[in-house]
């Protein structure tokens, strides 16, 4: 009898799910399978899945995108739609919503229900969330991610793994590292310094290992210091030794350029890997890939140990166990009320009121007010393009419809205004007659109406908030400024609905009495909407990432070429580690809006800051207590937040880091006390020189505000 | 609180699986149902799916063809292939070739092996088995069925399902019921007699359901009685009512023709319901089903119950819990060797030595000899064609493989002989050059050769064996008569491969020295004809059909065509209840092969037949002893067969009946003793006066031997 043939019960039962078993059932496992089989259990077999081992039982994994919803079946081979009618889900708002809550339970509920949808749906591996720090408002692909705070992108990503973990399908926290932008993604190396690298832009992903015990992380495109990131040696060595990351990697698709690197630093599964020209009409182009037969081929020749193998193969299993193969798993639930209440309430708690003149916003629903609803986002799919994102929901609630539906007094009128055309970026407002008779249809609206609430933005088309490319200007498109400087010529009561995954240019600023940053919500997004303008909720969310008032102002864009977008070959993220409001505050410029900024329909007030102690020893928590009371006239939330800067630091430090935050429900003229706290060692810096962290000694201030520009109480302490 | 809203736990814990734990919770989940919810799971949504409950987590079902292994995945609302790559089974053989081993163990090995293939390919019902008793050899269809006899058919189908069913998967017996043609069969109405089809066509579905738990029964395309067989008042009754059988009935693709009989006569999924012109491109048809929006409205208005509906959900969730939602569900496996085993096990012992004259089989593999093979099937691949149970095996060995495998000092030429084009019949050779050059090149061959192999019969082609309609002529087509001919007129030592799923016209059969049916085998047929050829096993399948040696011979064509293949309207089983070996026996017709018989290499004596008693009580059991010997030169094995025929009945009888048998494997020169046990409740006859069985006193005779036409003993005994 041959060691094949000595066949282990792959099964488990629900009492033997300890790793400790589990590991041992591994190893049975592994020690039956051929080399072939162990080697096809490493690249895919289709666009969106890899192969089992059908002879022991041992099942198929399957994917599926994406960030904030389980993308529509594809074919097996090729990109187009599978033609199913099953498949449609709901949509949640896209993830820089998500982080504008700045409420962890919601993002725990949020990757419950998306979780859910995912098993529903048979999937093992749902490819999200994605934790690349926003460093530029130009990258096509912010709107898919947490925001430009590693702290604020840990916290939201932690309980969003769980949530997603908990019905046994595993999140992949993507994409490791050093992806922040969409141009020349596929081959530009990004040079950076380690402390950014340790302090910035890994931080989300260290917590998705440690904290969130995430089972899976894709790879980037990008190069890190000369080489691919999905096998890259430095990264590798930090996931895997350091972080002791025990899930399986999984390349982007089409980010894997190297058998002997993808084999030695570490990426587990190669998907999407482009081999046309070697046999993709006959179905066999997989056996192509470079963990395929050249892997194979290099182990039978000794080129590559097998171990490295095994080690892939054994991080599958157990990818297996937690998901597949785990006697606990859900059934999983799809579209249900409970989904379609979590996306709704993710959106409006995300949605952040950035200016109100004279209480525009909320809107009354009369009898006698007309209200115009006026932009092509009033009535545009936003869960269509975007790229990998996109997405079938089985319903999408426009901007329109949603104030629509709420609004049974008033009468709502509405016209586009403008057109965004195929997917073409125009900077200058077309002289055709079509797009002239837009504009002159949207001013005799304007006229007629009492209030207008303009529904613009960007959208999910090319060069937009998009992947696959960057935006190619900072400001509105499709002639937006000129529209908004007319109506407001005939109607002054002009509010704007804002629809972007990024900061935009605002030159048309006072031009309106009240700015909604509104997002890509999803299927409830009308709703959504409705529910902040008219006031049934008070907005909450806060700003994940800066509003430069010029692009320059950004630190990306303050350095010239090679820091954005690069020179075609490299890129150096020149600002080190004063990305988004670090930069801001550090170099004191002013932003549109700051990081952390969003108003309230009531007054919300934060007092009576303490910390427990003046000075605490390098182990210990600083302890921050305080109280908010809300003096206006509704209930609210707000978001207090907790910075530490040092004083006099022997590196370089920005002014001020987000180290805690805490979201407080106040019903009206309520106050509440609340905590936050930190541990010390969180102040550290990382350090080159012995490549580990150093919490340094001496003096450091806490900021307490409710945005990262309005701080209401600084605090003195030590660190010894 | 709304009622839909309380939602009950669906999945089960391992230790809740008891039927009435199960049935509370179904009643439960039901209550939760809203009316629309309920009907979408009673039609299909996709070709081979129906609609789970996606917000309670309650899953789809997915079906999948077919009886002797799992058809590849085709798209969601086409017939095209989907064009996955993961889908390639064990092809096993065709089920004439499983009721030809006359052995029950081996049919379980095969129902687990196929459920063990489908449960890894995610199907919670596997369309099979088939069990239309073989009728006329012109049925397109007989070579999926378990042959003419229903004692043969209810022993091989109930532990078939068993093997299927212990994977959780559901086996589908199918097609219930009186579907004995493919010709007409979508609109055919047949008259038959209480006692034929009680006796007959029936017995092997109720051996299904009674003694093999079968969890899905799927209706036939024709009618009965006036009314469509899928939704048939009497055949309804037969099977919920005096059956009990508490499993889903699933229409045959296409076979719903009304909303009211379907509701009302007990279908409770339809599926393929050709709904064109009702929207089929908008992937939206299906809610045109008859079992759909019909069936809604028909509630909504009271002209039907809910209750039936019900029903009808009630079943379809005791099928999720022994499926999808079975805790003790197994992995499944697919193309194990084990698989293969059993795959190559059937065929062996399925394959049936009909002539060997001066011992012409088994061939020795020596040096200096050369075999010629010749005929289109030693190359063709038998698992093409043939209707929806057409398979993409992961290989397929042909005959003409399997012997040059096994044959290796012996020297192998082939050529075609005949070619059969594409699914067109031949009748005459064609004049043309091509077939007659293969003709010219065939009778080249033969002379060259010791030894000469003919490989032919039929095939899968339209009008052969194959569904959707029958054949055409009786006799072998392209030619292969003048060929047979041709080369036995300069190559005495011809041998025939004869590759059918039916009988077919002999008048060739003196110019052969020997006659193996070898049936439709699967993956393994090349192998498992060279084991039989070669000798290294001994043929021991018996015929499960008669081989008429004129068609008019055949029951079922003695009485013109209103009896087959009726007048295109109706047709009349004008035969009653001798169908099969009954006609032949009682007409004293003598058939070319009779039902039982098979030869050996080795010379197998049946000896010492006793009975325990000379009179039986109706409630007794008949113990049956006798010895085999196996006297030459090879192990073997011989089916001992039981017949009973009732001495001057009052009723209409069959000379004699299968009532037992028992396969006995004998080493060369061993003999065993064996015990065959009857109920002798199981002699009764169907009595129409009463509608039910009545077990009829008086004097029988018992007749023990190796074929229905060779009886070594028979013996008397009285019923009282």
């Amino acid at each position: 009898m041959k060691a094949q043939d000595k066949i282990p019960q792959i099964q488990l039962e629900k009492n033997e799910v300890s790793t400790k078993f589990i590991e041992a059932k591994i190893d049975s496992i592994i020690a039956v399978l051929t080399l072939e089989e162990k080697v096809a259990m490493t690249h895919a077999q289709s666009k969106f899945s890899t192969k089992g081992v059908a002879r022991l039982g041992i099942p198929e994994v399957w994917m599926s995108d994406g960030p904030h919803g389980v993308r529509e079946e594809i074919s097996w081979d090729a990109w187009e739609n599978a033609g199913w009618t099953n498949d449609a889900i709901t949509a949640f708002p896209a993830l820089t919503c998500l982080a504008a809550t700045f409420n962890p339970e919601l993002a725990e509920n949020y990757g419950f229900s998306l979780g859910e949808e995912a098993k529903y749906r048979e999937k093992e591996v749902l490819l999200g969330p994605g934790v690349n720090i926003y460093r530029t408002p130009m990258n096509g692909r912010n709107f898919e991610y947490l925001g430009e705070d590693p702290f604020l992108a840990s916290s939201m990503v932690v309980p969003y793994i769980k949530g997603v973990q908990d019905n046994g399908v595993a999140a992949c926290v993507k994409h490791f590292a050093l992806n922040n932008q969409e141009h020349l993604r596929d081959k530009i190396n990004v040079e950076v310094g380690d402390r950014a690298l340790h302090e910035i832009y890994l931080p989300a992903f260290k917590a998705a290992v440690q904290k969130g015990n995430v089972w899976a992380l894709m790879g980037a495109y990008n190069k890190f210091r000369g080489q691919y990131t999905t096998h890259n040696k430095i990264l590798h060595k930090i996931l895997k030794t350091d972080w002791n990351f025990d899930g399986v990697v999984i390349s982007d698709w089409s980010s894997v350029h190297s058998t002997e690197e993808a084999a030695l630093y570490g990426v587990d599964m190669e998907m999407g890997t482009g081999t046309d020209g070697l046999g993709t009409t006959t179905n066999n182009h997989y056996q192509h890939y470079y963990l395929a037969n050249p892997f194979l081929k290099a182990i039978k020749n000794g080129a590559l140990s097998e171990g490295l193998l095994d080690d892939k193969v054994r991080r599958i299993l157990r990818l297996m166990y937690r998901t597949n193969l785990n006697p606990n798993r859900t059934l999983g639930k799809l579209n249900t009320d409970k989904h379609l209440e979590v996306a709704r309430k993710v959106a409006t708690e995300g949605i952040v009121l950035l200016k109100n003149e004279d209480n525009f916003f909320p809107i009354q629903d009369k009898k006698g007010i007309t209200i115009a609803v006026i932009g092509e986002n009033a009535t545009r799919d936003m869960t269509q393009g975007g790229g990998s994102s996109q997405l079938k929901p089985l319903f999408e609630i426009s901007p329109l419809q949603g104030i629509k539906d709420r609004y049974k007094n008033a009468t709502i009128i509405h016209t586009m205004g403008y057109e965004s055309g195929a997917s073409v970026y125009d900077e200058i407002l077309p002289a055709n007659l079509n797009q002239d008779s837009l504009y002159v249809k949207a001013i005799e609206v304007a006229k007629k109406a009492d209030i207008v609430l303009f529904v613009g933005g960007l959208n999910k088309s090319h060069h937009q908030d998009s992947e696959g490319d960057d935006r190619e200007v900072f400001d509105l498109p499709y002639g937006q400024e000129k529209l908004i400087n007319g109506i407001q010529e005939v109607n002054e009561n002009l509010g704007f609905l804002l629809v972007t995954g990024n900061a935009v240019k605002m030159p048309w600023i006072s031009k309106t009495k009240g700015i909604l940053q509104t997002w890509y919500l999803g299927s409830m997004a009308g709703h959504a909407i409705a529910d902040v303008v008219s006031g049934d909720v008070n907005p909450s969310g806060k700003l994940p990432f800066s509003f430069p008032k010029e692009l320059n102002d950004n630190a990306a864009h303050a350095f010239g070429q090679i820091s954005y977008p690069g020179d075609g070959v490299n890129q150096n993220y020149s600002e080190g580690i004063l990305v988004g409001y670090r930069w801001f505050d550090t170099r004191k410029i002013k932003p549109q809006y700051a990081f952390g900024f969003g108003l309230s329909y009531t007054d919300l007030k934060i007092s009576e800051v303490k910390i427990d102690q003046k000075k605490y020893a390098k182990n210990d928590q600083i302890k921050i207590t305080f109280e908010v009371a809300n003096t206006g006239d509704r209930a609210g939330a707000e978001v207090v937040q907790v910075y530490v800067g040092k004083h006099k630091s022997k590196v370089e430090r920005a002014l001020k880091e987000l180290k805690g935050f805490s979201k407080i429900y106040l019903e009206k003229g309520a106050n509440k006390t609340g905590t936050i706290t930190i541990d010390a060692s969180s102040l550290a810096y990382y350090n080159p020189e012995i490549s580990d962290w150093t919490v340094e000694e001496g003096t450091y201030y806490l900021y307490v505000g409710n945005a990262s520009n309005n701080i209401v109480k600084k605090i003195k302490f030590d660190l010894f």
